[in-house]
């Protein structure tokens, strides 16, 4: 048992964290594009990158540590994605974080943090004169946000408060950015979460990656995996309080939020489509199939397009390599059925139902594979012309 | 040794083979919408048929004849698909071609071929009295290939006379249509190759197979497999002349052509671009990134935009899953080098020479990976509004 409920004060909620978001000039008109977090005692952290082989800079750099290292300082930047940038690009994350650490001496193993244009070098002097601006007593949670923010139209944070049964309690606060999983190669998704809960370090891994397993791994909006790709959490332990049950399960409705917040704010989105794949024969084969319909062109035009194509979504599934039969699929959108069993429901009356489905900000399409119990639930978006504005003409 | 030329007279240039399209009101303004192709003895058949689960009923129905049967009769409509419509759809198969045999008694083991919107009945009525318009000693290739065509804006025909070193010659001529694997339900790309070569049944499969390796297999619009997907090869063996290797060659080129052609025609695209992945370590690997690359959405829409993004192809590759090092990677749009192994080549001058390639009407992306000497050449196009408007408004 154990009760917990939402607060403000976004990542830098938790007993002794510090944040802050400030102008290194990077973008236009003096708007924060540089970030720290910083906790007054030293971190447990665990990290899950991207899977792409081309993987930033800054992640080669934070491999380079222990795997048991402990950490207080993470600093971020917009604008630079610091990727395919060479052995000078990871020469250049040790320079600066050693300036900062220069700076302020209580910065011990500082970690970095990059999104933005692939292939050119950081503007080093830049982000290293910023540092003049920043105040490590500071609880700028929006200003922090903000500063991490490239392609996205609203910045994306949270934090709760846990009581446990025995009336400890500990903080989680995190905040994330992303709005495709590359943008007009100003890239990535990445997401921080601080707390004071005191866990293990033996934990911390399975945590980490339960949660992502149905949030930040179930997102898509173009399909395309980024090179700086960051889901990064530190633990300063200072509640004294935790509970790993508790613990696991506000951190996954914290990524679940953050990331199908991701997906709303998807390049051009105007819905989230939560794709429920239920009755396959295993888990990866409900995971391949719900994948594979929040990625599919024609599917995330249609439902732009707030048209009910159901023979889409049939032949999606009957290509994603997955055991099924038309004898025992059934589409439904939200509550409307439109094929089951072979049977198509899709009079005039049915269609304008479901058509109405799809006008909705938010909804379900849910497929009953009908060969197995297992389930998966993917979140995508539609694609309209934004997306192509976007991502077309990125340099204009 | 053998020589090979271009001929006028499609998918009927090979003695003994007739065809025509005529109207059964599938399509608006009496266009054709039902073709027929006819030989006068009997042919040899192979084909190759979609992936994907769900498969139309007339591909279901084929697969009803013994493996060695043979054929002389193809029935082709456009408009409606007859996917994902049950048993039904199975027996209205059989109900149209026995009609079919009740009108034309020499028609023997009718085979029938379908492109259209999925998840509704055929119309039999219309198409059993469009056969009223059938005239089986007609050599009318232009209609027939119209029939075949949904949203295609080009009708895609060829034919090649043979002439091998014993002065024997043969003829192939064929017709296909496509704009995307699956158009706004009106799905599907069909391909049909009628010859008189004299083709022993043994090599037929081999022959088709291998020849759509580097062509069907190697072309993406959208990345969806249909449900009706069919590549039908036909061969009368009147000619009495074979060779393996020129009939293997040329099958090739004329697949080629025709599944360029159809990424020429994909929907809604300006150009297209062959992506040339080059030192894989194996050849599945090579054809793994090749076809990733030809299917990224960010790839695409940089590609509308004229943008040389060289950072949203390496880091494509990189997320492919295939072994490879931005230490080894190279990056050519045509003959214009923008990355080697960890260099930039970015300058203004040079971007401004991409750029000036992907203003090209059909270009190259050549991505050295540098682990090994396996390559593979995938077809793709851009993606432009144009794609959105088609897909997501197809009902209005």
């Amino acid at each position: 048992m154990f009760s917990f409920f939402p607060i403000q004060g976004g990542i830098a909620v938790a007993k002794g964290f510090y944040c802050d978001g400030v102008s290194a000039g990077l973008k236009p008109n003096g708007e924060p594009d540089v970030a720290f977090i910083y906790s007054d005692s030293l971190c447990e952290v665990e990290a899950i990158f991207t899977q792409n082989k081309f993987c930033a800079a800054p992640i080669l750099h934070y491999q380079e540590y222990d795997k048991n290292f402990k950490t207080n300082f993470v600093l971020i930047n917009s604008k630079n994605a610091n990727a395919l940038t060479g052995d000078e690009g990871v020469a250049n994350v040790k320079e600066i974080l050693d300036e900062a650490k220069g700076k302020f001496p209580m910065i011990y193993n500082p970690i970095m943090s990059s999104t933005g244009v692939i292939g050119v070098q950081l503007p080093k002097t830049k982000i290293v004169e910023s540092f003049l601006k920043f105040d490590l007593t500071k609880k700028d949670d929006a200003k922090a946000a903000n500063a991490i923010m490239t392609t996205d139209r609203f910045s994306k944070t949270i934090a709760f408060e846990v009581v446990l049964e025995d009336k400890t309690s500990f903080k989680i606060g995190a905040m994330c950015k992303g709005a495709g999983m590359i943008n007009p190669s100003l890239a990535t998704m990445l997401c921080f979460i601080a707390t004071d809960a005191e866990i293990p370090k033996s934990d911390m891994k399975d945590l980490l990656q339960n949660a992502a397993e149905n949030t930040f791994n179930a997102i898509s909006v173009d399909g395309d995996t980024s090179t700086n790709d960051t889901i990064l959490l530190l633990s300063n332990g200072k509640s004294g309080a935790y509970n790993k049950e508790a613990f696991g399960f506000v951190l996954e409705k914290i990524m679940h939020k953050l990331a199908t917040d991701i997906v709303r704010d998807g390049e051009g989105a105007t819905k989230l489509v939560a794709f429920e794949v239920r009755g396959a024969k295993t888990s990866k084969e409900a995971q391949k199939v719900a994948k594979a319909l929040s990625q599919s062109l024609l599917v995330k035009t249609a439902l732009f397009g707030c048209d009910p194509n159901w023979g889409r979504i049939a032949s999606t599934i009957g290509a994603s390599g997955i055991e099924c039969s038309p004898k025992t699929l059934e589409i439904y959108f939200d509550e409307v059925c439109v094929y089951q069993k072979g049977m198509i429901y899709f009079d005039g009356e049915n269609e304008k139902k479901a058509a109405e489905v799809l006008k909705r900000e938010s909804f379900r399409i849910i497929c009953e594979i009908g060969k197995g119990t297992e389930s998966y639930v993917a979140y995508g978006c539609d694609l309209g012309h934004e997306y192509v504005k976007i991502n077309a003409d990125y340099r204009s």
